[in-house]
């Protein structure tokens, strides 16, 4: 919900910042979330499929499709904005049950402004021979954390 | 993302049934996700709060609130609906970081059609003297899931 | 979009002033909108059906649906936060085709926070007989106007 | 909210197929909608800006916007398809105050399924100069039409 601090300023320094703060988030930590590119407007997040994230018939819960889309949305906004910042809202449409081996959660910024960028974002699954399918599609605001709050 | 044949008639049984749903999602058992009430079109699902489940300033990981409404928007339209479904869409809107003891999402569905259910969520924040605080909203669209895959 | 100057404070004056803003919108006097009622935070907007709004089979064009969700938004969140206000997002799901005699939207601002509010809206239908049906639920984000751009 | 039988073959059909299904909208009549350009799956719909679309500030009003979008959205959802449908529903982020001579609404569908395609939309305003600006960002549902419905 949050991917403050990103405002590193070589492309070097803005994926190994963004890769710290995924390490500081428990939950990402948890289900296993990596980050495999960033880029100030562009993030690509992976989620390895395994057991304990899938619901009763096997697919990847709904829930976890929704946290690779919120997290990567926040990395592209965040990012993009360079400056701290917080996930106001997305939508997401869940188009197909995720089956495969890996998650992978594609976002950009399509429009940045002053305060906020409006990012967007596809789901994918990958399976093992390396296919992808998409499996949602989300679009959301990511907005400067208010002052008051940015302190830290 | 799908709470199929929760489609028992007694409210015992739509409670119990939808218990048995929720131990069969992996991931829900691994966040400790709780179905706390569970009537027709209508449901409460509670997260308690432990470190896993934050992201890096110690907030409930927006990851999971949206998990939290993903998944009591779908009880709420399977009930309502009582036959297997999927969710198809849904938004939310964060308004405050969820800080507190324990996750409520409070769901209910607002329309319910033949082939699709319309539902809104609340998700609140509880803290250990009982106070509750809204964190975030969500509606979103639960629809009946195809025939073709409803085969089980 | 925008429902600006919505900061008078007795209730009288408020709705007034709601009346002032809407005269003020070509668009809404093109296709004959009507504010109801308008207090801090909450809003009527009704628009009588003409056949002119319509679409191709006769029901209510779901753009102007949207534009009565989207304008009984942004007069609740501009009412709630009391100062000059945007509309940032909003979604709309259509539940069933608008056919009646007036369309009527009602608002409310579900929170309010510093520089934005979160509002729900449904648009119903009302037939001759003076029965009302749903036929649309949304819920958006009403935004404080950047200062920039609030001077006039 | 529904562009019912654009299920012409041939791409010279679609088009005209989709302009007459326009004309027969009396509210896109009523503020001189055009379709540039439709082809299966996809959509360009401008509205010229003229004074009786805007709002009390002299931009464009947001439920124009947002009609754009949606008929947008549903005239690529529904070529995609190739069957009578109808807009189930879509959010909308608004990025930009409209200002400049036409509004132009091009969509996608991004994902099309057995029953309802996914699309994606984006609003510019053009300048005189022919310069274009992003206004806004949708993204929605477009299913088929209830058999029940259909019959016409």
């Amino acid at each position: 919900m949050t991917a403050d601090d990103i405002d590193a300023t070589s492309p070097e320094a803005v994926f190994s910042r963004g890769r710290d703060v995924l390490a500081r988030q428990p939950f990402s930590v948890l289900i296993g979330a990596e980050l495999a590119a960033l880029t100030p407007g562009q993030c690509e997040l992976h989620v390895p499929i395994t057991d304990q994230i899938r619901q009763q018939h096997g697919f990847v819960h709904g829930g976890v499709v929704s946290y690779a889309a919120d997290n990567a949305l926040t990395y592209a906004g965040g990012t993009a904005l360079g400056r701290p910042v917080i996930t106001s809202e997305f939508k997401i449409n869940y188009v197909r049950p995720a089956v495969g081996s890996r998650l992978i959660a594609r976002a950009r910024a399509e429009y940045v402004g002053r305060t906020q960028a409006v990012c967007r974002c596809e789901v994918f699954v990958r399976d093992d021979a390396g296919g992808e399918k998409l499996c949602a599609l989300a679009q959301g605001t990511i907005a400067l954390l208010p002052q008051r709050s940015s302190k830290r």
